[in-house]
């Protein structure tokens, strides 16, 4: 690989286009529907130069960090403009819609697809926020297909640890939706919901830490949330399930003043928690 | 004031005595019911002696840093022991039950009581984690009586403020646990809820920092939450009940495929919480 195209600079293909130029030897060309933040990505060296239908036939990898439906419609639209042999690497948040829809599109085509998702984030958005070392200790899950060639995938791997991912995980689109929509759309959903309590309002000088953890990523690009939560609505709707009724059985014990039933709870999740930090050590 | 007794010393007493020895020229005198507690904290410095029946009687300012219940049954059992003129602060964190119960019992007697709360934890208990830094940045919150001596709630402002807390908030018993079902309680239910899905098991590779931050108190003493819980109970039903119809009008517009009504729903979330952070800074 010599040249490398990203699509979307926001705060994902911002801090991809950084850490490429920062950790590898690449050259980057990207592109973003405002040109003002292609501009500014050119300024502050985080890429090469604009890609455009000329620079994108002279890649040999090409990034899209767009939302789900621009990822599939991109493909499509520049299907003829890729360079034969071309990877191209998605980084939404939902991975069976888009590798379902990618599949369909470059059926027939000399490309490769591999379905990514950068275990990385912040509540704000942008290039202006985005960061070389915004991937440093997280995971990169990869969702390839099965019958994906495994030395274009082993390339892409390599590639994706030298950004500084800590690890890649290799799984299915299926199961990456299904762990998302717990680990990452349920806290989303939980924070938003938490901060409309009618006490919220009043909370200044109330709080400690908890109160912070809780209410973060409350601040959301509502845009780009309501896209991932649809195209993952049965699996998200499932744990909000789960969520309630766990809360609702802390609620009915607390009704019935039930102090062992509600200290077994407590003990119960605090003993899942105490299991986890052991087994991410 | 020139002595003071710290009664109980686990996070809070512990770190209480060590920002008392780091930022003040008090002497302290620190009683715990595990012995060996106390002889570590003597040797670490974090006390000047052991709190006795007679050195109890030169404190002019008691801490107790113990759970509810226990924080009244010392005080009616040390009745007799406090010097005149005494000043006891409680730092437990539920106020309406224990200030009304320990007004009935110095009722009579010439001994000040403030109910407090610090507006500082860690998802870690014991003397062990102390820290004469913990108060750093946090608010103390202070529950007076009505006729409380104007000149001792200043004096215990001011000694609170020596110790590291950014500000003193002074409010009711009522307000206070109706503010911290929301702020405080309510985030260790959801984290112990959120644990508790079946798919929690598998998370490993699959979060970024929401998890974490939705998971961490679940880490929590179940003993000294169930009963903060209990004595606050009909808010924290109150708050849960307000949580799980919140999750649940997200879940209606999952269900209904509702994008409009979902990307509202979000966008409310989103303005509240930004509007926190306006006012916060």
């Amino acid at each position: 690989m010599k040249n490398i195209g990203v699509v979307g600079l926001g705060l994902i293909g911002g801090s991809l286009c950084k850490a490429i130029k920062a950790y590898t030897d690449y050259d980057v060309f990207g592109y973003d529907i405002d040109e003002a933040v292609v501009y500014s990505a050119t300024e502050y060296g985080a890429i090469d130069a604009k890609l455009t239908k000329q620079s994108l036939a002279g890649c040999d990898l090409v990034i899209s960090a767009l939302y789900p439906a621009a990822t599939v419609s991109y493909v499509k639209e520049h299907l003829d403009d890729f360079r034969p042999g071309c990877v191209i690497l998605d980084v939404c948040g939902v991975k069976s819609v888009v590798c379902r829809g990618i599949r369909e599109v470059i059926a027939g085509h000399e490309l490769t697809f591999i379905g990514g998702h950068p275990m990385a984030g912040r509540e704000f958005s942008g290039f202006a926020v985005s960061d070389k070392d915004l991937f440093r200790n997280a995971s990169m899950i990869l969702t390839p297909f099965s019958d994906t060639d495994k030395a274009v995938l082993n390339t892409v791997s390599q590639f994706v640890l030298s950004l500084g991912f800590e690890r890649v995980i290799d799984t299915t689109p299926e199961f990456h939706d299904k762990m998302i929509a717990y680990t990452s759309q349920l806290p989303h959903v939980i924070a938003s919901s938490y901060v409309k309590s009618p006490n919220c309002q009043y909370q200044l000088g109330f709080t400690g830490g908890s109160f912070e953890d809780m209410s973060r990523v409350a601040k959301l690009n509502e845009q780009m949330w309501t896209e991932l939560f649809l195209d993952n609505r049965e699996n998200l709707i499932a744990e909000i399930t789960t969520m309630t009724e766990n809360l609702c059985e802390i609620k009915e014990a607390l009704r019935q003043s039930d102090a062992d039933k509600l200290r077994s709870l407590l003990k119960k999740g605090r003993i899942i928690k105490e299991s986890l930090s052991i087994k991410d050590r």
